[in-house]
């Protein structure tokens, strides 16, 4: 399945979060990964940032798509992830 | 079709954005907005955010579906976007 996973998480997390978040998906943009996952990546994922997040304070939003095939990109501005890819 | 927004740009330009943005979105989360759109509100919107950011500096990612059929949304921590619905 393909994963947007969008953070908003207090400034002491983000880099936790953003290290536990690379491990599976690919940086996209500020707080912002996506990439193809299994089912049991996503659940380990998942449990990984429950114990580095605070649920009371922090907020990890999933978008999970079957297959990219229903979804479309659009850029304005910098791709801020394809460069990282290229640099 | 359904629109999922990021947006990463230079802090002086945060609150233009997110202004614009909302004007044809939810806001859900920091820097993060979703909602149903019709193709010339679509092209509105992009219009309106190409007049506020910084195309060298900025960035801002429209993850775009023809229906939510096929997505599902997964949630860790605080809904933030719904509190504010709610407040």
């Amino acid at each position: 399945m393909y994963v947007i996973m969008v953070y908003d998480v207090n400034v002491s997390r983000v880099t936790k979060v953003l290290k536990v978040g690379r491990k599976y998906l690919n940086w996209v943009q500020n707080s912002v990964l996506e990439g193809e996952l299994t089912k049991s990546k996503m659940e380990k994922l998942k449990s990984e940032l429950r114990r580095v997040i605070n649920v009371k304070e922090d907020s990890v939003i999933f978008y999970v798509l079957r297959s990219t095939k229903y979804m479309t990109w659009e850029y304005l501005g910098k791709e801020k992830g394809r460069e990282e890819l290229i640099i």
